[in-house]
């Protein structure tokens, strides 16, 4: 028979969220005429913007005629967004970035879960916990060993470095799931630990668009030295509602060693077709005045959100973190609650969705993550129903 | 330093199409009034049908509207899209596949490059020569043996049986590249094969709609014994003309062993964040009365311009095979000359790009591979320049 990849039996039974998923629907089953009420998985609730669906009709428009068709494009995408991406999000930022440097994609969850496989299966990779649950088990995938970087009240969710070497850290900040940020300073020791260990950084920035704090690095190539070490990976899902048109992008320097921008050129050439022509112009169109504004009012929106549920939680008792550059909050359970425990008290006496801190590892134990991207409303409504069953 | 996985040295230097494009693009600065016309690459030229046209613009209106918002879609796709494959492709053939073994991706190229990952390292995987380049390089990153199966002439491109045993088979029919196709009886020597073996088939069926002949089977399934031992991928890049829109689909049945269905969907669910929303919806039109008229009259257009090929690539003297159910045509370069050297005369001298037989493997020299995808007006110009210049 067919050999199977023995590692995949190493993982743990579901993904998170389509646990989650499981348990939510089994419940509504149960209880049709329940009203429940999602902050669990990050997902967004606001439409695109108007910028977004003109630019999304006029490139469907293109595709109906003949003399404006476009086929395959580029594996790497189009220099229109490329040249966009540069321009916004590093060259106004001071940060001098290519357009070769940069990877469009379908999403910031393919390139944080495929990027390993340009790395030996006996590289040792750390994590933080909790963590992102692909980093991790797109690397068990791969048989590698994982090193945990525990995040923590007591040490303010600052990951400290590793006492033995590492290959490879994969960092996310804003955070997800603790909500949390690191300042340029705290960045920095990482990005010399890097540099010093001759370790790679994968540097996950999806929520990068969430930071308001000016002190609160929104890339790691603000940091010197980053080129030399640090491969940055950035999503629309959050920044303009994009969960549902798929794109996001890569930053590969070319200083990196071991042509690491040549390699993944030839990975994504190889596996990648490159990404939907519609979903490109729809994320150049977040590049235009118009584009700009509106995704501020809608990320406004949702960190009023954030604002809301961090003032009535900490009211209710609750220790709060994270939810000023993030919209995720990270909520201790009360009393010696597990994760689970809460989850479950939550969907079943609140009608409201979290997700439980331990899925995203060990030191989640004991919190559960709330996500502001849902409406005023429901967010409201979710808070009254917590502070009335309390 | 991070220790870079070996396996990508192993490659050759660059992907083939990309080659191709940069030899072109040489060509064309050099000589920029050239007319050059491109029977190479596989891409199509005809514009989307009206009915997916409709159906995207309908999909982004509801994506400006928070009541009918659509973010984050299940991995494996959604329903809508999933039943309308089983009904129209698998069903109404007489073939029994379910919802849940069809998983909806963002392209037939990103599922042959990656399904791999479910094996282990030491699986023996045997390909056709000449081959879609995909299935080589993807299991070479991994770092797996493979077996070549010669498909020549002289066995009229009938891949036989290898005479050891092997883990995997990749089989790709109608062809890409030679255009030729298997009989039903042709594939079961191959699926009892795999049944005796304990062995896989990787059933890549992006050009099922290209079939005109009866005795043609459009899915492995229609072969007994078929779901217990293959993974079929199909594609909307050719059907539908869906290059740059990205959409195809994975069968993976729950009859297979070592639960790939199973396994096949914990990898998605781990790497992969569904396909766009507008793509489903996109799919799923092409499988309504109108979509399935529109799609067909432009697969005869293509058609077409391959009964054209054949028939004055015949009357030049070449010797020609495929390109009577699929849209390739697998042509025998004059002379002795190599399959480079006919690219560059057909480069140089008739301002034409084809696709070097050798890029697809050791057994392709001697033969470039042409394209049906084209205008009329373009095939027929590339095939009067052909014809003056010989």
């Amino acid at each position: 028979m067919a050999l199977i990849n023995e590692n995949f039996l190493k993982l743990s039974e579901s993904y998170l969220f389509t646990e989650i998923a499981r348990k939510v629907n089994a419940y509504k089953e149960e209880h049709p005429k329940a009203d429940v009420i999602s902050l669990g998985i990050g997902d967004v609730t606001q439409p695109l913007a108007p910028a977004v669906i003109e630019a999304l009709h006029t490139a469907t428009d293109e595709m109906a005629s003949a003399a404006s068709f476009r086929g395959y494009g580029p594996e790497r995408g189009y220099d229109f967004l490329s040249e966009a991406i540069v321009e916004n999000d590093f060259r106004s930022r001071g940060i001098d970035i290519e357009a070769d440097e940069v990877f469009v994609s379908d999403g910031a969850k393919s390139d944080t879960g495929n990027f390993q496989e340009l790395l030996s299966a006996k590289c040792v990779v750390a994590v933080t916990d909790p963590v992102y649950p692909v980093y991790i088990d797109a690397n068990t995938m791969a048989g590698r060993e994982i090193v945990k970087l525990p995040c923590t009240a007591e040490n303010g969710f600052v990951p400290e470095l590793p006492t033995r070497h590492v290959d490879v850290i994969y960092l996310c900040y804003p955070n997800n799931p603790t909500g949390t940020t690191l300042t340029k300073e705290q960045l920095k020791v990482w990005v010399d630990y890097a540099i010093r260990e001759n370790a790679l950084i994968f540097y996950d920035a999806a929520y990068e668009a969430y930071i308001q704090s000016k002190d609160v690095p929104h890339s790691i190539y603000e940091i010197p030295g980053a080129k030399q070490c640090a491969v940055e990976f950035h999503s629309y899902s959050k920044t303009a509602g994009f969960t549902g048109i798929r794109c996001g992008y890569t930053v590969v320097p070319k200083t990196l060693r071991a042509s690491l921008n040549k390699l993944w050129n030839r990975r994504q050439s190889t596996k990648f077709n490159g990404t939907s022509y519609l979903a490109q112009r729809a994320a150049e169109a977040i590049y235009t005045p118009k584009g700009k504004t509106q995704i501020k009012t809608t990320i406004a929106y949702y960190m009023e959100n954030a604002r809301m549920m961090r003032k009535a939680l900490t009211g209710m008792g609750f220790k709060v973190y994270g939810g000023i550059d993030a919209p995720y909050l990270w909520v201790h359970t009360p009393g010696s609650m597990t994760s689970w425990e809460f989850f479950d008290w939550m969907l079943h006496s609140a009608h409201v969705v979290c997700t439980p801190g331990v899925g995203f590892g060990a030191q989640g134990e004991g919190y559960v993550r709330l996500t502001a991207f849902g409406t005023h409303e429901n967010t409201e409504k979710a808070l009254r129903r917590i502070d009335s069953k309390l």
